[in-house]
């Protein structure tokens, strides 16, 4: 038995509330259980320098967590003067995953930047970030096609992740803190409506693994992301 | 008559809703209008170093924005390496308010730091959150009274913060972001439940401004503390 | 009786000493009794990169202390890789003071930067600086009158500042180091010629303060700021 | 046919020179084609600070390239004053890989650190140095053992890396810079002596993946990391 | 003819005046002409950590320039967020210099910091920084002695210093910043009272030079500091 | 007799390898025994922004040390986020050095940086880097010019550069660490091929020199500089 009780193939309770900031183009708060993440899309009327003339834009991401997201309060990463390793990987794959899903063409000469602010964390911040940017997007384009600042919509398909583990030899769907720290295995998997796979990061913690468990963890995952992907659409409809 | 209709001396909605961070020792999300700040309270075990040895503890305070809390997105302080000017002012400002209430010899050899982040700027931020991080920290100490961790309850009164200024050459109370930027003078009061002051802050903005103007701002700003910290009792009542 | 045996209401002896750096457009030297600060302004053809193409100018400060203007050594900014918070708002409450009389349209894109360097520290080295950094912002100014790189002058008053404090119970002018530090209340306050306020500050120190005492401190700053906007015009006549 | 005239499931060409720096307590110069790694172990008789007092011991490693390692000059990050995302996660990949075949309590209070300088860079810089650092960490404990520093041998396993791809629709072994820049989908495999996955990372770089496509690069990845563990056998035979 | 219509052989008017920062152990104020240093030095109870344990002490220094010393302003290094290569070059040398003439066992298990600051510059600061912290080392030693702080004196001997340059093919003595812009070789030579050589630095700007001219202008220096070392002797009696 | 067994006037063996960076414009791999370094030539196609417009080029250099090419591991610069003042001294020195002897005009308004990488490091590494250097920018001028890039050849004379020492009174050539390290006086010669002097930095270490051992030195480092540049010969010939 899991420790939240929990079936293997269990997500926690995931809500999405939208239009969540005041002044955001594309704005969402996601709950994957305790872990709460605020998720802004800022439209800028311009591409990052290396992109300039070429007519296509731009979708990135910046991710972080409030000091006391945690049990302990972790230090500010404006105070220690630089952005942590981890905080760094994580907000490149928010980035990644994102541009598979969007046409930048079509999106011309322009920058979407998503912020991802975790409040409280507590397992899988960065799933449910992928997960609750992608409606940010969403709503951010919307504004922009509503306000004819592009014609075609770029949003080729929706992407959302969830995380996996092995946990007492068992593949497990949606980890919380608790089980994670503990697990021997943890896993991140990000794929699309149409079931591809975007990006795979699987990583022996405390324990090497198997081919066979990692194919029990993504069977896992593309049934957890199917589930993901009917809340985002019942959120945007 | 004034951009948000309210009359000279009357705030804007302000609530209180405690207990919004799950793991912080104490915690609440305080409303200005459409100003929103999250204040949590994380007790740490030990002093700062310069103060170890001397029986008694710190209270200090961070402050910081979401990127996107403002009208158009500010850049994170953790990607320029370090925190702004602006910044540090506020920080240090929630930091002595507090402690001008608190008696850190009933503390102990701890520290507790108040995290003040705003997820949403509309003119204000740094008296919310001083009036909200005196919640915070209240239930702090209450959680630690509760374990028996001090004997002596630490805080001695109530303190509060709230913004005036000179617009078109009248005394107002309670900016927001529209009036704040076209306002002759700006200026901050924190005051106590005993109607002590503990800081008196004004600038000539766009004109300087007169012991009279000074005064009125003072009067307004008594009254709208008096309601702050009638909001504060109900909050922690 | 002070510790300095002053009056209540009694400066340090000051005095003003004109073109001090040989390189800068505009240069003294204060002295507040034992605190010294070097001031000097230095001219910039062109303003800082956010005002271009308006059509105005700024005047902006930066603040700094030698390692031994103290009386223990400080360690240098330089190499702890960044600027205190204090250091960010005394530079930052110089700049906005000289602001506050210069006409910046006058002025045309031009930046004038005063540095003020605290050579000695005694207390009061903030409304040193702002006192002198008006001598030296005329004199660059009258350094390019006189050149007509300007043709209208664009100071419109003096302004000059001074400290005030509650000490054992009574309000007191210009502390030195010693009584700063055993004040109950610490108060800067900024005036021009015209008597009208510019910035005030009152922060309680060791105990919170009263209106009467905020009064008190205001009428003898005041007094303070009259007699030093005579040294100011005698050293520029 | 690949641009390198190469099989699919070929390595490019595979050495490893042991002993290659002086000072060392391991160190190999491990090269995949044009990409040249030169790897260090070095013995350092403490743990990290957060590990202290534990009885176990910590291996962690460095990546960085030379300025002149790639086609064009890549500014130093000395001078940048800070890692790049991009190098902090791999450093942290290649610490997690060869972890995960340690025994750190039979390290004890101790950590090793192994340096991964790219010399030269044709693509495959990250799998080099896991597998060349292999060989390194093996020859300081080697050196470590001689020397009856520990008594038991810490390492478990061998663990190898390789990359794959997915190029013109068709999974590839061993990419060189030319077919990792145009390849639709970016792998990393890292896998112990055993066969155990130790981290799987896939990435939709052009386009998105299947799981047939995943599982033909795992395919392929064992059979190159079959072939690495066989010249690190020989290496330290 | 040189430029200051000074012979080859000839130093600028120099001053030392003791005894101008009212809080360090040991301090003047050096000028070579229109260059003015303010050196200070500060007594610390403890040598640098590297140091601790060895019954020796320390002697180091520090260097800047106040931003309006130079023709056009210099932008802060407390603000570029780190100090200049020529900054440190300049203290590197000033704090060997020192140290060259120091009993280091004598001194104790403490460190002293020479604080060199160039309140106006015109060629030649390092050298005047070497020859005026001299005397402040001095004065803080005799502070120490006088204070049986020290038993031993641990100053062995005068260090001076000079630059020196080839000006039109003229070996010259003691350059000014103009003579030194166009001079096609600039050196700095320190010595001891005793005529020993402590440092030498030639450098080629504008053309290479001979073993004649290095020859020339060493002679010069051994003059030039010959009436330094006489100068600081006056000083100090 | 010194520890190496050498002669005072006796070179360690000394090799150039050309061609040992696949990408780079020049290369040379240059070894004075166990004291190895890496030699890149690296153009780009613009001066540096402060050089722009004046019809000239620039010649500048990187230095670094790997982070196990000493005894004990050496902290990387990336991550203590800056240059030692060491390494900034050392780049500065080799870039003049190599700008001595190039016409910066007949580059036309490019930038060739020569990075210098110590895989190795037994003394001596300053002067290596700049003998290596040499090679790799006579190189990178010959690839320029076998493309018509520039018209004129750049380069005037050969430079390179040695080490020399007092070690128990006498003067010895091209110390290597051991020798280094006890030495009393430590100087490093830069010379062209025509015998004029580039730099001279001698420095008292352990104890002061005479004029008479600095005469000696420069007479060791006449000869060692003549082979070097022999060798310089050799390789590019």
């Amino acid at each position: 038995m899991r420790p939240s009780q929990r079936a293997a193939d269990e997500l926690r309770p995931v809500t999405i509330e939208r239009n969540v900031a005041r002044y955001a183009e594309g704005s969402c708060l996601i709950k994957f259980g305790s872990t709460h993440v605020l998720c802004t899309a800022s439209l800028e009327d311009k591409p990052p320098a290396w992109l300039r003339g070429q007519g296509r834009g731009w979708v990135t991401a910046e991710y972080a967590m409030l000091p006391r997201a945690t049990h302990t309060r972790t230090r500010r990463e404006s105070t220690t003067g630089k952005q942590s390793g981890r905080t760094q990987e994580i907000q490149r794959l928010i980035g990644r995953s994102l541009r598979a899903v969007t046409n930048l063409q079509a999106l011309g000469e322009r920058q979407i930047t998503l912020d991802c602010d975790v409040l409280q964390a507590d397992g899988g911040t960065r799933t449910a970030s992928i997960t609750g940017a992608w409606v940010a997007l969403h709503d951010c384009l919307k504004w922009m096609h509503g306000r004819s600042i592009i014609k075609e919509f770029p949003l080729r398909d929706h992407v959302a992740a969830i995380s996996c583990g092995v946990s007492n030899g068992e593949a497990v769907l949606d980890l919380d803190y608790a089980e994670d720290s503990a697990a021997e295995t943890d896993a991140n998997f990000v794929l699309t409506g149409a079931g591809s796979l975007v990006e795979v990061q699987a990583t022996a913690e405390a324990a090497v693994f198997t081919e066979t468990q990692l194919n029990s963890m993504l069977t896992l995952a593309r049934g957890g992301v199917s589930k993901l992907i009917e809340l985002q659409k019942c959120a945007v409809a």
